[in-house]
């Protein structure tokens, strides 16, 4: 951030009085610039044994496997984001059950918040997003191909889960990846 | 949002080619601006029968009760926020428990995330942003006086489940409250 979003005048980085953080400042009209995490929501479509999956037609990650999952938008609840984002990138329509996963990704400012879903039918496709839709048993999850850290997480949980019988609600940070050198 | 912060030309709302919303997009460098919802994250900090609740010394809602929960920050996850918040606000040290409660204020773009916390000592005060910091067993609770909705909701449920012997996740949307007139 450069400039003010408010009056267009340049922003300067200073902790306003009473503040514990740096902030982007303006300092013609005083605008306080707050920059806070975004939410990622999405869901885990079930179909009998199988769960569908999305391959990736964009960065990041292009051509890597997900689950239908993305920003949330104002307006929206977080369930509404997770049905918007299934149809947008799956065309599926899905009915919403419980919160399954909430992680952290502090170093890059996101919370995911994914629940499990029932699919509704199997007149699904890819969307704009999408390169390929794809129901999937446990042993053919292609789990050296999954695009984020908190996917894989989240369904390595879902199947111990679905082995003991009793899914539970998962919470945790992602930590970061070590860099490759 | 009228300039755009990267480089200070003004901005236009308008939907980006393959977009579904319309956005603050920059004509000039071509820069979309996304506004998403916003989390608050606190907690409900017990001791014994008692929970601690703060005293607003800023708008909105000034002068009314809530439980310590404010904007979570970049760099930070869910836990992190929460026990900041509890700090700053009440200069209060707590141990974090399970998650208790998800909700959605989409008219205002917000997600509430609390926690139940077990306050770990009585050496607590107000911060620069409260007026008072009391604990307080469920009949000395100001329902009168809870400064938001989503503060209200959390806490009905809480001593619902307390009697019960059981405090089960909650989650769902807070409505918009009918503008007075």
């Amino acid at each position: 951030m450069k400039f003010c979003s408010n009056c267009g005048a340049p922003v300067a980085l200073k902790i306003p009085p009473g503040d514990t953080l740096p902030r982007h400042v303006c300092d013609a009209c005083h605008t306080i610039h707050y920059q806070n995490p975004r939410m990622v929501v999405g869901c885990i479509p079930e179909w009998e044994d199988r769960i569908l999956l999305c391959r990736r037609a964009i960065e990041p990650r292009h051509g890597l496997w997900t689950v239908p999952a993305g920003y949330m938008e104002n307006g929206e609840t977080t369930f509404q984001g997770a049905l918007r984002e299934t149809l947008e990138e799956a065309n599926a329509r899905v009915e919403i059950d419980s919160i399954y996963a909430l992680y952290n990704i502090p170093h890059i400012n996101q919370v995911y918040i994914l629940f499990r879903a029932r699919l509704l039918d199997l007149d699904f496709r890819p969307g704009a997003e999408t390169l390929e839709v794809k129901l999937m048993k446990e042993a053919e999850i292609p789990w050296e191909q999954i695009a984020f850290a908190s996917v894989r997480n989240t369904l390595t949980r879902y199947y111990e889960d679905r082995k003991k019988g009793e899914y539970r609600f998962h919470m945790g940070p992602i930590e970061q990846a070590p860099r490759k050198t």
